[in-house]
């Protein structure tokens, strides 16, 4: 059987351009002792992913050149030589980039309980990332204004969501009249303010009258800079991604770090990983939030796997509407 | 009686002038009930003095024009209308750059324990800006890297010897080859860095083979910077100060918050009053190391008040060698 493939064909500078990829056609491996064969429905594409396009030190390994592209799947057992796992069975993987692949490592989602694309998203990794962070690192109390940025995405309309229930405001960043009304009249935030439309600190100010107590921030760059210079004495940031520099020949100086020292800010960097041992806790609110209608998520869905290249360039730019899925 | 005291003239852009500063001969208030009356003996100049002198919005209020220059003083009470405090007692006071002062909330101080100027210093706000700051957020474990900055100074000379008496490695970064020899050879830091020598990432990364898993922060900028790229997974940046900012135009631009996100580093702000209801453990540690003789503390002292202004622009600039004093 013939399976297709993104590898990484060159590390870009700058912006992602589609001749950094390469599809590949190649056999599928053989399923060995411990494995299954699996055939995959749905990739995630996430921001992460630049970073690991680059050789720069992070918290994993980049991939290598020629490599097939990382990325988490949901997909259908085809063959299991695996305990506990059967042909028919729907799995999380890491396979990545791929139509199939051989893993090792999967673990099972339930197609009765939620579609299976969620696995990726609101009970998945993002939605994982919006508890975590925002709980953990941002420890909102009643009443305090939470602001996020990339707040139509996967992680940041959870973000906001999770806010306004654990009783907070809830104020957005997004690119776009479309986004923000978006993200104000279905998602139910207070306020959301488009960064596009310029003058953002003003906007910002007038969204939060009280200040800035948690900035959950996944852009970084001159908007962090911006809320930096609005958050309140013993406020947090939880700093989860930094798109805006991803894809930065040079990544953007933030001058207003004075904010952090007068006004005692607590920054902190998060990797979901982290976690990982308290992923149950997460998926039990997420999960009980959305049976009872209170988790508004939308999907941003391009067909088939050549498309998973344009698609990342541009969820990177932002063009995306949600979270950016590739169905198989 | 007359009183001579500094008042801000005007408020600098950038580096801080002489004429920014006014001394002024005025009358000696009279005491009333509750109050005391202060000659002051030793003034502290400190680095948040520049950001009092600046409109821009900071954890106190600035020192307003035709003000008296803010400052602690230790003085001997020369008239006392407050109950527990005599005639010839030594108190500690927020009086000024000011000779004499009428003061409603002062602190005894005892001359019998330590030098009165101590109380300044490794025993007074410097001590206790070094000891929390290191313990409750940079948090070292043993074994642990600690890297310091300003490391001949007031606050940095303590952070490293407390990181090394908690069992720490210590490494300093100093400006010129004669505090870096004082920090390694007196105070007994494991290494230290010039960071005029140029070349200081090569240099700390020599210093610290194991990386950074605290970074004692007093000056932020391109300092700050060089160091957010050898922090250490899950390691804590203590943003206790910005001196290389304070009298610049503008602030400099930090490019490695990506650290941050990637190593999961926690970088907060501190003002050492957040701590002030647990003064006394901090005094009782660094009482008792200094009187076992494992506190080393160097004092720079300028005679006469006339002598202050010139004596903050050389701190400001590092031209001090340990806490920068006038004795009046």
């Amino acid at each position: 059987m013939q399976n297709k493939r993104w590898v990484l064909a060159s590390r870009p500078t700058g912006a992602v351009g589609e001749t950094d990829f390469r599809l590949e056609t190649v056999p599928v491996p053989q399923v060995a002792e411990g494995e299954v064969l699996v055939k995959n429905l749905w990739l995630s594409l996430d921001p992460y992913m630049r970073g690991r396009m680059s050789a720069a030190k992070s918290y994993v390994k980049g991939v290598d050149i020629g490599e097939v592209m990382v990325g988490q799947t949901v997909g259908e057992v085809l063959e299991s030589r695996k305990a506990g796992v059967a042909k028919g069975d729907h799995v999380l993987t890491q396979l990545g980039w791929q139509a199939y692949g051989v893993a090792r490592d999967v673990s099972k989602v339930d197609a009765t309980k939620a579609p299976l694309s969620y696995y990726l998203g609101c009970l998945g990794m993002p939605g994982m990332t919006a508890y975590f962070g925002l709980k953990e690192i941002g420890q909102p109390k009643p009443g305090e204004t939470v602001v996020v940025s990339a707040a139509s995405g996967a992680v940041g309309s959870i973000v906001g969501q999770l806010a306004r229930q654990w009783g907070c405001r809830a104020v957005g960043i997004a690119g776009g009249a479309q986004k923000c009304a978006y993200v104000k009249n279905e998602l139910g935030f207070d306020a959301c303010v488009d960064y596009k439309a310029g003058g953002l600190q003003a906007a910002l100010e007038a969204a939060c009258p009280g200040g800035v107590d948690v900035y959950f921030d996944n852009v970084g760059g001159p908007t962090l800079d911006t809320v930096l210079r609005l958050m309140n004495v013993h406020s947090r940031v939880v700093v989860c991604g930094m798109i805006s520099d991803y894809s930065a020949a040079e990544p953007f100086g933030v001058k207003s770090l004075r904010s952090v020292l007068v006004n005692r800010i607590r920054m902190q960097g998060m990797i979901v990983f982290d976690w990982k041992d308290r992923y149950g806790e997460a998926l039990k609110t997420l999960g009980g939030l959305l049976g009872e209608g209170k988790l508004k998520y939308r999907e941003s869905i391009v067909e088939g796997l050549e498309a998973a290249p344009r698609a990342l360039i541009g969820l990177l730019k932002g063009d995306n509407f949600g979270k950016q899925l590739v169905r198989l």
